[in-house]
């Protein structure tokens, strides 16, 4: 058997104030072997911003390097403003330690994720409704109705993409909704193409 | 929201001697969703077996009228011995009452349900290696040397169809497997392509 298997690419998506931040933050204090992934950035570090635990600060030279160089599993960029992306070094490098890792991002970025790193398993999470989605956004107080819409219309867009997603939870009670990810972990591993035996085994028939 | 969601159709496959039944068994008591599927037979009753808990038992004519109006799942027929099907009325009738049903079969048969139940969900349970097999079939003590030749053969062969599988769960510690199976069911319940929220949103989207 192999001393240690590699961990597991969790995509996750979903509209603004669903929850995603608290369930990934639930689940890893549930598991001690998933970490979130780092991404790098052109924008100036903010007060507190320690580089490779909040982003790994890049200039534009450099970013655009790393592009060329193909070590993103997907970045943006738009116009006039700064870059984002995920480094796919620091992705591969806590997959081969065994760690499961969490990449919080949009359905844009989320698709180029799954055409990088085919193996990567992508979750959506939603509130029970649209009308639920609705509320969850007013209730935040924090934004015009204005931008209420606008986010609510985003919302729409990516609830669109949700097919091309293995996975959905309805995230209704966090309790549940940490243990479907638990359980989705799980079952992932037992996955027949991700299966250390089936390998071994035509291996050794093959003796 | 569907007032009650349908149950899963899990069908399990793997080598004599894996601990099938163990872990079927040790799943239904930790579950209680969960049934047997129940096979039809043309053999006749062995004192004790009850019609509709054991097999439902058919005269051969019955059986193959069955077999023309397609009311299988899967059947077989080894020439000059006995029928054996998987009835899809018994399966379908406890899916939409809310349980999950075990359906545990061959490899051949496995694929056929495949065919006929797409929605199906196979796993193959195994040993943690191919000799831990051998030993599990000769530390059985109730084969010749040459039926455990025989079956282990037979585990050769199954064990190649293993990519057509959806997961493989290594059966080293019971508990730990069953957990495995309780994970894929509850994953499986969350994935796209069976998500009630997709449908609906979609619907309210289009509204």
């Amino acid at each position: 058997m192999k001393e240690q298997r590699n961990g597991l690419l969790l995509v996750v998506s979903g509209p603004a104030g669903v929850g995603k931040g608290t369930l990934d933050k639930a689940l890893m204090e549930r598991n001690h072997k998933i970490k979130m992934s780092v991404s790098a950035t052109t924008r100036a570090p903010r007060p507190g911003e320690i580089e490779g635990v909040h982003y790994f600060f890049k200039t534009e030279e450099e970013f655009k390097t790393m592009v060329e160089r193909g070590e993103f599993l997907e970045y943006m960029h738009v116009f006039g403003s700064n870059y984002y992306g995920t480094p796919r070094s620091f992705v591969e490098q806590q997959l081969a330690n065994g760690y499961d890792v969490i990449l919080e991002i949009d359905v844009n970025g989320a698709m180029n994720v799954k055409r990088s790193f085919p193996d990567a398993v992508l979750i959506f999470i939603t509130a029970p409704s649209m009308s639920e989605i609705k509320s969850r956004l007013i209730g935040r107080g924090t934004e015009t109705m204005e931008q209420v819409e606008k986010r609510f219309a985003t919302a729409f867009e990516e609830i669109k993409m949700i097919p091309h997603y293995d996975y959905v939870i309805v995230n209704d009670v966090v309790d549940v909704a940490v243990h479907h990810m638990e359980a989705i972990l799980e079952a992932e591993r037992c996955r027949t193409a991700r299966s250390a035996f089936v390998s071994e085994a035509i291996e050794e028939i093959g003796r």
